[in-house]
This record gives structure tokens, sequence and C-alpha cells, in this order.
């Protein structure tokens, strides 16, 4: 910690604690000279200002929170970056904070960061937030920003991708490319991104009359052994599927190991798109079809959004909704021949 | 922002504001019946403690901050996973920090840091830090530990994994699986953990008698694109290698694109080894062979051991490296046969 205080700049130079406060600040009352001989003792004694004295006086933090579930989704990393180099632009810290998927965290960084810590939050929830008390109550004092995971309930910005017409668009080409029994792994019940891409699978099963017990929704959970189990029990199932469509990317490992073990052709036997932003998707084998979302683009929109705001000193945004499409990949997992690829 | 202060808690219940505040510090030096009073107005009344001003007043921020280069890295993603683990079970916020692999971002992250935002740093420099002035200065106000990415010339705690062990042992499993032109892929030459890599690659290049100039050192950028170009130019020249040892995670898609595109044959034509904590390695075709770092554990220690300095409230840490051994798990990429995964 800094041994100099402003207080030790006043008794040496024989100025009061304000003036050397103002003169440090490059305040106007302060003439140029002493201004000069302020900063001249600062940096002999190696003064260091103190950050938190700093936001108290000017009540703001410079400082952006962001909230996401995790990074070692390729999503979420992807998104922050984009976060960062607006941030970056604009001269904002940016404070990353891990949720880990408990709802618990995510009441506790927030309630933490009510404190003055943040002038602004970004955020995506957790699988486990089915109730918002936290987040009205922090919107209450600070601006939010939703970014792929929002909450409807809460009048704010969000920023998110298409998801339903991609649940419609991957079960579409899964039906096109001869798939009836169709189903859709999903990791809940009460995240917006998943009950829209949810919606947009059910619409797809209606419209071209498939069998609504065959094409079945199975819930997967944050366990990667778990999800191995259940998809391979799936797969031995009488009522196997011919088509899968997985919500979150994690999931790929389990799709393709289970298929591997069971000797299980994909796209032969079984097709899968995921929803998914690993660069790793073209070398798979086969190559995996993906919902490839706007992640860089979406983290950008969100940290202009909150930084726009934060410039004009309203502590509302308006309840509006950007939506960046994302993209359908066709790649050998839905389409491909065995074997086309490597070898 | 909250609008009670403690002046306003003050006066309503006609006690100093010093009083209030060590009453909402819980402080022995109040009686309970006071505590009680003050907490039930500040309840009613929905004071939020401004968590600046408590820092000032607890010369702690009760934060560590974290800088790593990356997050769409496996292994800083379970890194932070592990510090986070720790720095919650001991009460801590954990700070976030990306400098993107920049040098100037490094720089300006850790001196605003400085000022009291955080009460120490663990933290994995970039590829550009060749220079160690900025990290100096900053282990002169606050206690720095390293983890991965370590400057050697800086006396402090430093949470390795044996690099140079995993180079040479790598190498080696490509010479006994019958490689004789290893190229190594390079992204750095001042980071410390490639340098190491590079060090037990040459050992055992060295030890095998292989001849130097056919085992060489390729330097690869941040740029995919570029890095793909270089490796099909590499692959299909003259002195094309039979075994490929990347030295980072991202180079796998490129490695595996390259030889897909030329129809070159892995392992049949060319064996690869890469640095990696991906779980889709499993599921490559063929399953990637990987030295694969501890990563989550890694980042426990580093926490531990800076939040057991602060504990102790000393500045200093020792200058002590702590080495905690990777794994090299020998995958279908080095010994397998065409075709013997998927399918």
């Amino acid at each position: 910690m800094s041994s100099v205080t402003i207080k030790q700049l006043a008794e040496q130079l024989q100025l009061s604690t304000a003036t050397i406060s103002k003169a440090l600040g490059d305040s106007y009352e302060i003439s140029e000279s002493t201004k000069k001989r302020v900063l001249a003792l600062a940096k002999e004694l190696n003064y260091i200002p103190n950050a938190y004295a700093g936001s108290l006086r000017h009540n703001k933090s410079k400082t952006i929170g962001v909230l996401v579930p995790e990074v070692t989704d390729s999503f979420f990393s992807l998104a922050l970056n984009g976060i960062e180099e607006v941030a970056l632009e604009k001269g904002y810290h940016t404070l990353i904070y891990l949720t880990h998927e408990k709802l618990s965290r995510e009441e506790a960084i927030l309630k933490a960061l009510v404190g003055g810590r943040v002038d602004g939050v970004i955020m995506s929830v957790t699988v486990e937030t089915d109730s918002f008390g936290h987040i009205h109550e922090f919107n209450r004092h600070l601006p939010v920003v939703f970014f792929d995971r929002v909450c409807p309930e809460i009048d704010t910005a969000k920023i998110t991708t298409d998801d339903f017409e991609c649940g419609y668009k991957a079960t579409q080409h899964l039906i096109e490319a001869g798939c009836h029994k169709i189903v859709l792994l999903s990791i809940s019940n009460s995240l917006s991104i998943i009950s829209e891409r949810t919606k947009g699978f059910k619409k797809a099963i209606a419209e071209y009359n498939l069998n609504e017990d065959d094409c079945r929704i199975v819930n997967c959970t944050e366990d990667p052994q778990h999800n191995y189990e259940l998809i391979k029990e799936m797969m031995q199932s009488d009522n196997r599927p011919d088509g899968i469509l997985a919500t979150v990317e994690k999931l790929t490992t389990e799709i393709y190991l289970a298929c591997q073990h069971l000797n299980i052709n994909i796209p032969g036997q079984v097709k899968v798109v995921c929803f998914s932003n690993q660069p790793s998707a073209i070398i798979l084998t086969p190559s995996l079809t993906t919902i490839t979302q706007p992640a860089f683009e979406m983290g950008k929109v969100a940290a202009t959004t909150l930084l726009k705001l934060l410039k004009n000193n309203t502590l509302r945004l308006k309840d509006e909704c950007t939506v960046i499409p994302s993209k359908l990949i066709i790649r050998n997992s839905t389409t491909g021949q065995v074997n086309d690829t490597i070898i």
C-alpha cells in the first residue's frame, strides 16, 4: 500500500489538504505554480492516489460489472471479448464475475455491487435463476443490460439472438435431412434462451406433423458424466432418435462420445445439430452442423448500450430488445456421408 | 445509487455518525441494544453501505485481481474456476481482467490496481511481456502471485507446471512413435512456459541424436488464418515434418484443418501432440494426444497462496516455485491406426 498521504504532502508544502487534493485533481481553483509544486513533490515521494477515494469524490467508478455463468463456454468467452473491446475504447474498467450457474452467487454478487464498485452491470442469468427479486432490487440503484439469457420481467435493454427462429430452423433442417424422431437436449426449464429455442423446435414439429411422442425434450444437467449416461441410454432405447438438437455447446462431447462407444454412425444413423461457437466444430469427425451465435457482436452491443446510458447520466434504460441473428452452418453431421472428412 | 446515508441514520437516531458506522460494522464498542436500533432503521430505510467507503475505513478491499491473457483458452478458464473456488470460500471477491495478450493492457491494469481496488494480484503474463518494470513497480505496493506464465526475475510465489519435463516427454513420445522430423510450434520467444517447453524439446532431440535441421522451431502468431497458412506451407515443404508438438491449444484446429485439406493422414503421415485442456480432444478424429495441465489445481494453489499472505498481513511472498505436474495423455493422433474412432 502507498505510504505517502495527501496529509503528508500538505504538511511538507505547508498547504491545506484540500488544496493538495484539488491540485492533484487539476482543479481550475488552483494556480499553475502551486499545481507544479504539488505534482513535483507527489512524484518525488511516489504518491499514489487511492482509487476508492477518487471514486467517492466523483461518485463514479468508471467500471462496469459483467456477470456470466462460466467462461468455459465459447459463447461467453467471445462475448466478453466484445464487451472489453468497447469498454477499453471508452476508458472503462471491466470486472468479470462468474456465477458458476448458481442463483445464490448471482444474488451475492449483485448485492455486493450495489455499494458503488461499478456504475452498471451487463449480465446473463444462471440456469437456476427462476426468481428475479435480486435483479429488480439491484436495478433500482444501478442500470442493468441483459445479454443472451435475459429476464423478460425486467424492463431494461436486452441483447439477444433469434433463439426462436434458430430452434425452428435447426429442427426444420433435421426434418428436411430425413429425421422423424428428433430429441431436443435441454439444460433448463426457466432460461429464456432455452425456452425460445424449445418453442421454435415445437413449432417445426407441429408444422411438419411429426409424432410428438417421438420428438421429445430430454433434460440434461451440469454434470458431464450424467449427461453422457443419459444420452447413451437414450441412444439404446427402443425409441432411439434419428436427430439430436443440442441447445448448449458443452453437450457436443457427450453426444459424440456416446455415439462412438455405441458404434452409432453420425450422420448415417443419427444427425446432430448443436448451438455452438467452438472453433473445433470444423475439425470433428464428422464436422458439426451448428447454430453459431454472434457472441462477439452481442457483447459489443451490450457494452455500447450500457456506456451510452452512463454517459448520459440516466439510470433507466428503455425496455428494448436488440436481436442479432445467429447462423445455421451446415456441416457433415447432418448431411455428409460416412468418412468424408479427415482420412 | 443509495440515497440514505450514515448521516441521515445518525440524525434520526440522535447518535453520532461514528456510532452508526461502528454499529453497522458490528463493533465491540457498541452495545447490543444500540446495534439493534441502528440495524432496524438501516433496514427500514433500505440503507446500502458504500463499498468504497468501507474499503477506505478498513484499508482492505477483500478483493483479489486476476490478470489472464484470454478466456477462450481452456487452460485459463479452468484455472479461473480454481481461483474462484478458493476466493469464494474465504469470502473474497475476484476481479478478472483480460490483457488480450497486450503488454500495454497489462501495464495499464496494474497501474490502475495499485490505487486500492484490490489487495493483491494473481497473474499470467502476456506473450508480449519481455520487460517487467511495471510488475516490479506494482509489487512494491501490493503482492503478486504468478501462475503458469511467470517472470523468473521477480522474487515472489510462482505456481507452474513441469513445462520442461513435458516438452521433453512429449518429444520423446513422438520419437519413440517413430518420428524423425519433429517441429515444435511456438507462439513466443519470451514466455517462460514456451521457453521451458522448448528446452525440453531440444534436450530430447539432442539425446536421441536427431538432425537439428529437421527438428526445428516454427513461430506462430495470434492470427489463426496466418497460422493455418504457415502450417499448410510447412506440410507442403520438402522438409515436411512427421511429428508436430504444438505448445498451445488453439493451434489444434489449424493443424487438423491443414492436414485435412492436404489429405495428410494423422497419425499415418504426421503424428501430433498438443498442450491442451480442451474437452473436445477425445472426440477429434483421430483423438488428440495431449499434455494436459492441472489448470484447476494451479488456480486453487495460486489463490490459496495469495490469501494466506493477505491473512497474515505481510506484503512480501517468498520467492518460491510450486510445480504441479501435467499429464501426457496418449491418444490416437500419435499411436492409432486410421479410422479407429468414430464410425
